[in-house]
């Protein structure tokens, strides 16, 4: 049995508030062994307090040693099976520049690269292009029209772009046109069924438009294409568990993934005070609110232990506000772990806690890797937090009689 | 690959005898943060001596943040799936009045309501008629016969009796008469395959004669129907570990189960201490032992913390006579949580403790919920117990070469 299906049954609404504040990347490492990690380092006295007072453990992203990118960490904490749910490399690219993917929307990215006079590829990011040239090429490229399907471009940076194949039918069984070679054509789209030929035909008649169009733009004279992605159909966070949700982030690929599970997306500023004062000016207006923090793992990719540790004590220093609101639930977690030791998201379990009247307190009396560890959540898997935030709210009936 | 497939294929028979007491709704809540819960402030010396000699650990009885009713935290407990094994409502009706329901019925749990001259329902409910007025509507129903169905009914209290159809061929998927409303009419039964519109159609046939039989008895002049559910298919315990299971339990709810899952279940008395003797009678002609303890429930439902301390207290005090007769294993756990703070069940994981010659002790030196959260067991989900249980009775062999 599903998740989402125990949900959808055993869901009860009472107008209980939950706050999941998701702190990017937050579980550390010590850099020597037996020695403190970053949140362990911190001088954090409101978490300990709310440690002291719920219950900690250890969330597990994944699985046991699987690394997560953002797209799966979040969609476990949301409660969406990481592993049953893939968001395809083309969409990802579509949420993280927060575009709003719909249903009939195949989303891929492109790149852009240089071709010789016979078509053949030399450089597979066109010299890496500056983000400015990116975004002039894109501007020709809106130009181009397709039968049947509408087509919309959008520049990352660099190389890098987004195209997204509007209609009716399109399917995203298609391959990659990037060979992932030089020396060589891109290769032709093909689609591996009928709505997928269409969405192919759409691809190569862009390609072939799009060669056109640069004919004079070396080195940015080509395009390749990968990871054509239909967006994820996930039910939404009001169907699934019955709870109004608001997204409370201020970067876009966060502000994406909460759209994808149907949270409304605030405008929230981009500081963690003015979003502190977003989720008190909408409190009455919804039943969940989604708070990302991004700089605990932007300081632990760039392996500074002294900053990471200065962003936990700034996001320590938030919680008052909200703790002023008096969430009937308050979870601090992170989507996996950042160590700035390693200078990447790696797989070791996430620090949690979960505040509540109805939580079996443990000995925790601070909000650390070491705490968590023997805390009374133990090691679970990310995707059952929504259930214990959930049950923790009054929000879930009894299972059987 | 299924529990029951491991079971199967792994079975030892020993003449070894395992004990599985279940306190029912034994975890609880401390009623202040840091506070001890209900267990943890008892007084419970035997309890604590089994924890120091054996291993201890937490159960999860269905998923984390899950609340479990009665029927799903003991099938866990009996190595079944609860979210594979679902018990209809009109099974769990029969079974709760330890109805025994076979292979060839389907259960409904019926409720006598007041109809106008029209035919509408005016309360749903009847007035809340005295359990002896229950009764004796019963009784006259009793004398409804239909073609090629046997009919059973047994009176349960106030509005609600069960309804047994018997014969071949009858399947449950017939949506309930009852319209959830007043004013308007019951439904008519219709059945979702072949089998199932033989049952429909029995059950319009009875609720037509029932109106007539009961016509003159207003306010409870009708009936609706809920819940057409089959006896689930359970594999039978001797089949699945090879154990002759019995039940010493006192309860009609916990009696049915112990049925549906192939125990015998034995006439005990209705005290702790009449169970401990019929225990002690019948040691040398079962492999198994099912005793069920009521009262750590229904205390923690009055939200009463010192009653339930009471009651985890006599429980503590019956442990020396299970312990004289030398199980080869003792377990001591619960179906759920029921904390006196919450008044109801809950989520929250279940002390248990495992006692036998082979298990690896661990640092416990009481039965609590906080010693049981750093026990050798850690946090397991119910459903793995039985296999625990055949383990460290040697009565599992290896798997694999």
């Amino acid at each position: 049995m599903k998740i989402h299906d125990l949900t959808r049954e055993l869901q009860e609404r009472n107008g209980s508030k939950i706050v999941l504040v998701v702190a990017d990347g937050l579980g550390g490492l010590p850099l020597e062994p037996g020695g403190l990690t970053e949140l362990e380092t911190a001088r954090t006295p409101n978490l300990d307090r709310l440690a002291r007072g719920g219950v900690v453990g250890l969330s597990l992203p994944v699985l046991p040693g699987i690394t997560p990118g953002s797209g799966p960490g979040h969609l476990g904490l949301f409660g969406y099976d990481p592993l049953e749910y893939r968001i395809g490399r083309g969409a990802l690219e579509a949420v993280g520049i927060n575009f709003a993917l719909g249903p009939r929307d195949v989303a891929v990215r492109g790149n852009f690269c240089t071709l010789d006079s016979q078509g053949r590829i030399t450089d597979r990011r066109a010299g890496r292009p500056t983000t400015d040239r990116c975004r002039s090429m894109v501007e020709k490229l809106r130009s181009i029209r397709l039968d049947g399907v509408e087509v919309f471009v959008e520049p990352v940076r660099e190389h890098r772009f987004v195209l997204v194949f509007r209609g009716d039918g399109l399917g995203d069984a298609v391959n990659d046109t990037d060979p992932q070679a030089t020396g060589v054509a891109p290769l032709p789209a093909t689609g591996g069924d009928a709505a997928s030929a269409r969405t192919a035909a759409a691809a190569n008649a862009f390609v072939a438009a799009a060669a056109e169009t640069l004919r004079n733009d070396a080195p940015t004279n080509g395009i390749t294409l990968r990871g054509f992605a239909r967006r994820p159909d996930l039910a939404p966070f009001h169907e699934v568990y019955g709870l109004k949700a608001a997204a409370i982030a201020v970067y876009p690929m966060y502000r994406g993934l909460a759209r994808l599970v149907g949270m409304e997306v605030l405008d929230c500023g981009s500081t963690l005070a003015e979003q502190i004062a977003t989720l008190g000016r909408v409190w009455n207006d919804y039943d969940f609110f989604f708070l990302h923090f991004k700089y605990t793992d932007s300081t632990g990719e760039d392996g500074n232990f002294p900053a990471k540790v200065e962003m936990i004590e700034q996001l320590d220093a938030a919680m008052p506000g909200i703790v002023a609101l008096k969430p009937d639930v308050l979870i601090v977690t992170g989507d996996h772990s950042t160590p700035s030791k390693l200078r990447s998201h790696s797989w070791h379990p996430v620090p949690t806690l979960l505040s509540a009247a109805a939580c079996r307190t443990d000995a925790a009396t601070e909000f650390g890797e070491s705490a968590c560890l023997r805390g009374g959540l133990g090691q679970f898997e990310a995707k059952y937090l929504m259930l214990l935030a959930l049950a923790h709210a009054g929000r879930l009936s009894k299972f059987g009689a």
